[in-house]
């Protein structure tokens, strides 16, 4: 089995990678082969036995997707994207990289599958900012997308995309609606939403931490572990079971940034929760208010895809997944 | 005022520009400039006193959009599309004509706009085919978009492009989802919706008209007069009232086969009746089943779109403005 991964630089990317590397018959078949591509040349896997090839490519450029995906890989994983923040202070590279390069990939399959018979799984990395405010309490299955956010657009573009692609059997595709991934691991950022992660990691590795909005906003969660469970098991589901809706809103955890002071109390005890430091910040608050923040994804779920479902856990996978299974002294 | 009719060939653009012609000062300053647009060169409308200009061109042809757009139409009815079976049968056209045509002239849009400050309204005809089965009895107005088909992928993604260009400010735009139009003028053509019009128009000419239905089949519609009513009211709206979701479901008439029967009976007597030929047709039968059946169009109604609300209206509409007001003898 011939794996790519394309954004296989990025943060989910590289544990997805760590996966597959870690147990290469994950997918059902072994993965004899890993291509991953990102901008820069990402970092191949440790312990990976097989053949893996490592690419800068950027796919938004004339004859790159193609170049690709002659190489005819049976399940790719594309991750890739610019941020939010970035495909909203520059129009034209958001619209290039998030739908002219996924496009370009989609058509470089179409075009290959014309050759000679191919159709690839493909898993994509959408974003629950499809979704724009006003949103009901919870935002179910059947809501539409209506986003506020040049980034939020091109990911709604690419779903419909990759749900036509689909239908007319060019290749099997699933769109993954991603929560906000916590605790990111790493540095804190200057990404508005760095603070749901900042505030737990940074004090269980001893760091103070900066808490911009009120312990009563609520938010959407899943770990970094979670994540990478939901393209593992997008790539090796019945999309017979799934039908022609191919987006789906991930399942997660609805939680109050309360709920998640309470529960780094539980698991790191009462001096972690001293080293978060309250400094209100009217810009970022103004920014979380647009957010969603909880999901009625009741299709996922049925179709066997897992969270956490309390922060205590997503606490506890990142203390065993970054910080070696203790808490730094 | 300079109004550019891309798709001025079409029957919704042609019976726009009628309108629009007699009645030059309908979008509330004086016309003084038409440019009409289309893949062959549109006829210009009789009556209008300005400056009328007709051109031949294909949007996704490179640099087309842009050459068109410097002339800088304040405002722009887009109602250019290749048709859903066409799209369906030819892939490529389909994406070529329907998105990177409709994203051509978007974008040329936003180039001129940052040359010297520029905003036109541009006025999208969308459709209901956005949506596809399994859908509600009545389609509301948050109702996602899950397209089952090329075409109603293509228009999915220009309603998106057309927000977020609205959104950043380049235009002002405006999707508009026409319900099936009814009665059609013209001949009967092979499209799997004509028997609709068919059924009501050939009799009314004293013409034989094939059913391939049963009666009990429902579906939405509107008269072309309310579709060139639609477009008028889109193109003078005020944009703050409708806000960032600038796609909406216009109103429309939900009614029975059975009923466009009666309503010709009560219009036009047994003897228009007699003319409806009963020929059941599975393949339409297939196809006319994924169709949406009702829409609550509450949002278009509130903001004073409005349709008809019986089949007698449609049927005297068309009597008013296709036969001179009165059934041939």
């Amino acid at each position: 089995m011939h794996v790519m991964v394309i954004g296989a630089a990025g943060m989910v990317g590289r544990k997805l990678l760590d996966k597959l590397a870690a147990e290469a018959g994950i997918l059902g078949g072994d993965i004899e082969k890993l291509t991953l591509v990102d901008v820069i040349e990402p970092l191949a896997p440790a312990g990976f036995a097989g053949n893996c090839i490592s690419k800068a490519a950027d796919l938004a450029d004339p004859g790159v997707a193609e170049q690709l995906i002659t190489a005819r890989p049976d399940v790719i994983f594309h991750l890739a994207a610019i941020v939010s923040g970035e495909a909203e202070a520059d129009f034209e590279k958001g619209y290039r990289v998030n739908l002219d390069g996924t496009r370009a990939i989609f058509e470089a399959i179409r075009l290959e599958s014309r050759k000679a018979p191919y159709r690839p799984r493909v898993i994509f990395a959408s974003s629950i900012a499809v979704f724009g405010t006003p949103f009901p309490d919870k935002i179910g299955d059947e809501f539409f997308t209506t986003p506020l956010t040049s980034y939020g657009t091109q990911k709604a573009i690419c779903e419909l995309l990759l749900s036509d692609y689909s239908r007319r059997g060019f290749f099997d595709g699933i769109g993954i609606r991603l929560p906000t991934i916590c605790i990111r691991p790493g540095k804190p950022n200057k990404a508005a939403s760095g603070f749901f992660s900042n505030i737990l990691r940074e004090p269980l590795s001893g760091q103070e931490a900066v808490l911009p909005v009120d312990e009563s906003v609520r938010h959407w969660f899943a770990s970094p572990r979670a994540a990478v469970g939901f393209f593992i098991h997008a790539a090796t589901l019945d999309l017979e079971k799934v039908g022609p809706r191919r987006n789906l809103s991930m399942p997660g955890l609805s939680a109050l940034v309360g709920e998640e002071i309470e529960a780094l109390k539980r698991v790191a005890g009462e001096k972690a929760v001293r080293l978060i430091r309250r400094e209100p910040d009217p810009t970022i608050q103004k920014i979380v208010a647009g957010w969603a923040t909880d999901f009625d994804a009741t299709r996922a779920a049925k179709l066997g895809f897992k969270a956490e479902t309390a922060f205590d856990e997503i606490i506890r996978a990142h203390i065993e997944d970054e910080l070696g299974g203790k808490i730094p002294a």
